[in-house]
């Protein structure tokens, strides 16, 4: 059954795309990248800065919401949205990625996962009705299906199990999400590991099923860069061209933009975050580890050509020295700095598609990342 | 000999009053709280925050930042003002205090304090001359004489002898910053214990040096709450009427009320931002203790009436789920909460000093302190 279609497509520029995806709390600006909330907040960031720094969208786990502070409570408190004071719209998992890689004593049945809590070893089952109704209760404006997740590398026969699992499971996400309030969207997920006629099988059986959208999942979980790109060219392609595509858990700003090259749409990824609190912040001209000693006496901030404050204003002796000290402020700042990096190359991809020059925007970018940092004083 | 008088007395209400003190970076409305950046950071706050919570200056530690990142390297930088971005009027202590307390294997000799680093054991030496010396290349806007701080309760003995050792480092000091720029001002600081006599000794031995402010230190360190409004009111009356009084160190928002009411300018402390990391948040109803489970489900803001968003805007439920999980945004928004109380604290006082109600004010204060946090729902 076809659903509704909230997504328009502005302009294309090769196989990337520009467009708009509305929201029940807003429109999201794609090519978009999702800051990752984790537990109901971003760390380090206040959200009025990842609003300021261009975030249209963010996204929060489920599972991590559903152990803490649960999602009846927060159903019962207005919603996420309204919970976390962000007020935009918000995506979330479906719980089945964070539950292979933190749950324990996990056990995949047909029926559902079972787990324990790392927080307090509660015995949980998480099926595919149960995992939408928890993003119903948390008011998310994008839900995800239940999938199965196969680390690579992996057998084929593992992959073919859970892809196959996954279908089953979004069959059942569809059914349990018919009583979902209007404007709100699920979206399929294509597993299949790093075996393209897998992918295919998969792409082809959630378009039957029909989505709002669609993501890619099961990459960026250790193969090389090569296979998730070769992935993406497998599935993209198979997948309706009027609905938004979402590549889970990706990236570094490389893989956003090659995989924004082939036509993907939407990213989630911890990185930014993350990569600030270990003190590395990401610029124009690639990664920069404030760690190093070769900042401690350089009154340069990171990039004076920034539009973001903090990056324009900030010498790199100063970050070094928060961060050799463990002041939060360092990760707070380099957090910051990070997101808004990110989001300007959203911002310049998407003007650039819009313009019908994204060879140019992304050859480039490419070109000001190989030149690397300046040079020490 | 008498040194230039940058402080305006505006109004007086009783013995509390109100002014201005003019500072190379800028003006200072008093009574003034000066929020501590320990090491050249707020923890948990931007610098914006601080600026748009009402602070006019903040307090910088000179022990720290003479071992990390040193005070030679901070004036090769432009000063501690231009280096952390703050750019405003910055208060040094001495770092006397924090040898005291942090320092390992250190002794206290006529001429200098030695002592061992905290962070890597490097043997340190300050004296007054290089305690102003370090002070002068951080660029603070008031610098602080070295002095001997003596723990309560002590015996008259210990006591005498610490205030006749800081009044003759004062005099060292005083000297040592003969060199300083213009509109830098040094504060000598009032010793002397529990014991009037003594406070009255330090008091006038000062004075007789002459400084541009006059600080109480030695309080806040252990004693009752009463005998520290004691020794207020043995030190404020002898001192200067047209110039600055800093009471070092101090404290909750009703020792602060009370030291306003006996005549005092200036204060410190490091309570908002520390026990809003502990999930304490002070409120115009007193503290609010978050990690309660009483909030859990609580809807309400901390304080609906606050002009400060986040008290007025995030849920108790919310802040109490950060707290809770750890998240580093509910240290944060209870930091900036509690920064922007005790600005507000501030700017209630100034403003009913200039009009000459500040009985009523403080009357009120108190009367909602003790009325308390609404109830539970």
């Amino acid at each position: 059954m076809s659903l509704p279609n909230h997504f328009e497509l502005l302009g294309q520029s090769g196989a990337a795309r520009t467009g708009r995806l509305t929201t029940p709390h807003g429109v999201v600006r794609t090519p978009a990248f999702m800051p990752v909330g984790t537990a109901g907040a971003m760390k380090g960031l206040h959200w009025r800065e990842v609003r300021d720094a261009g975030a249209d969208i963010v996204l929060g786990n489920t599972y991590h919401l559903m152990l803490r502070p649960g999602a009846e409570r927060i159903a019962a408190l207005g919603g996420l949205q309204r919970f976390t004071t962000w007020n935009g719209p918000m995506l979330t998992d479906s719980g089945g990625f964070q539950v292979m890689s933190l749950a324990q004593l996990r056990k995949v049945t047909e029926q559902a996962v079972k787990f324990r809590s790392h927080i307090d070893g509660a015995a949980i089952e998480l099926s595919p009705e149960r995992a939408i109704e928890v993003q119903l209760l948390l008011g998310s404006d994008i839900a995800m299906q239940l999938d199965e997740c196969v680390r690579l590398p992996a057998e084929r026969d593992d992959i073919l199990r859970a892809m196959e699992l996954s279908l089953r499971w979004a069959e059942r996400c569809k059914r349990a999400f018919e009583r979902a309030p209007e404007g709100h969207m699920l979206f399929g997920i294509v597993q299949g590991g790093d075996i393209p006629e897998l992918r295919h099988a998969s792409a082809r059986g959630l378009i039957e099923i029909g989505f709002h959208g669609y993501a890619i999942g099961g990459l960026a979980v250790g193969e090389p860069q090569e296979v998730m790109l070769a992935m993406i060219e497998e599935a993209a392609p198979i997948l309706p061209a009027d609905r938004p595509r979402y590549l889970m858990g990706v990236g570094t700003p490389e893989d956003i933009l090659e995989a924004v090259a082939r036509g993907i749409d939407m990213f989630d990824c911890v990185m930014p975050t993350r990569n600030g609190r270990h003190g590395v912040a990401f610029t124009r001209f690639g990664p920069v580890n404030l760690r190093n000693a070769r900042h401690a006496d350089d009154p340069r901030p990171l990039d004076d050509s920034s539009e973001w404050p903090s990056t324009r204003n900030c010498s790199r002796a100063y970050l070094h020295h928060l961060v050799k000290s463990g002041e939060t402020l360092g990760a707070m700042l380099l957090s910051e700095i990070n997101i808004a990096y990110y989001q300007s190359l959203m911002a310049g991809m998407r003007a650039a598609i819009a313009q019908g020059r994204f060879a140019e925007f992304r050859e480039q970018t490419h070109a000001d990342w190989a030149r690397g940092d300046i040079a020490a004083l």
